[in-house]
């Protein structure tokens, strides 16, 4: 009986993030061409990486780092200008947006007021930074590479192995699978 | 020869705004209320109204206050679970979201750092919101109200009357015509 192809696609976290490269192996740069050998051998997986994904993780890694093997990635991009998603799911978003920049107000507030009264202003700026990054950022769709992600996976009904919080609920909202890095290690060994 | 047969959805600036509703009343009540007199006299002319912005009109000029004429109006909302938008436009908005965030942070950083050298609270969080409110806000679809006025705009291939810097250019993306508070007075008298 032939084996059922299978399409992932694949975020940088898989192969950056502690949590999850450690799966493949202990550095960025082990863990991503410990992966590519893996999947070398299996015939029946298609992995995808979009183009700013991929170039993400060579930034990363550096180029030079990389196994030749990495040509078994496929960098297609999402066909953007094709594709259509649900109403649903812009609204939704447009309401999660409203609600994130009061968030990133309150916060702003709060460390205006506390500068007024402080004076350590390194410590204070730093913790602006942390605060309001998690407010405005943590949990939602915030930049072209999740976009793209995002949609490739919608288009190609592929798998989507990530670890980010936001790219998981989002994902859920368009019907895509998304698995963890062990789930993506059972399936290429 | 018979009409020809003209949608309009409507939004709540064009009765509340100085510059818009000075076509129709020097009050918003007045504004509305001879508005749905011009087009009471109109066959082939339908206007919309999402329930959404029907409703912060009329919280805004009073329920008591509005003509019985208002149910000329057709409260229809937009079919969110149906419609679908491009791919590229989520992907524009992502994209704008971003540059809004990091807009955002940089304003909050520039008021905390002031906030050190300053005593000043009352003004100084004054300034921030209203900074920050521009930063973050002005030109882009920031509210289900917005949302709505789009989707049904697309959804019905109305004109869009508004003078909201945002959605005209969320709705020129979108393939839909908007229209000025005078052209809307040149069209129902």
């Amino acid at each position: 009986m032939k084996k059922k192809e299978l399409k992932i696609v694949l975020d940088t976290n898989m192969f950056v993030n502690p949590d999850s490269r450690y799966f493949f192996g202990k550095t960025p740069k082990e863990s991503f061409n410990n992966f590519l050998e893996l999947i070398s051998k299996k015939t029946n997986i298609t992995c995808y990486m979009p183009p700013s994904i991929y170039e993400e993780l060579t930034k990363f890694i550096g180029q030079t780092n990389i196994s030749k093997k990495s040509v078994l990635i496929n960098k297609k991009p999402p066909s953007i200008y094709e594709l259509s998603i649900p109403s649903l799911m812009f609204y939704e978003f447009i309401e999660e947006f409203r609600l994130r920049i009061n968030k990133g107000l309150r916060v702003a507030e709060k460390f205006t007021r506390r500068a007024l009264r402080s004076e350590n202003e390194e410590e204070i700026i730093k913790s602006l930074r942390e605060e309001y990054r998690i407010a405005l950022r943590e949990g939602i769709i915030d930049s072209s590479q999740d976009c793209d992600l995002l949609l490739l996976s919608k288009e190609l009904k592929a798998y989507l192995a990530t670890s980010d919080k936001g790219l998981i609920k989002w994902s859920h909202k368009l019907g895509i699978n998304c698995i963890t890095a062990q789930e993506l290690k059972t399936l290429v060994e």
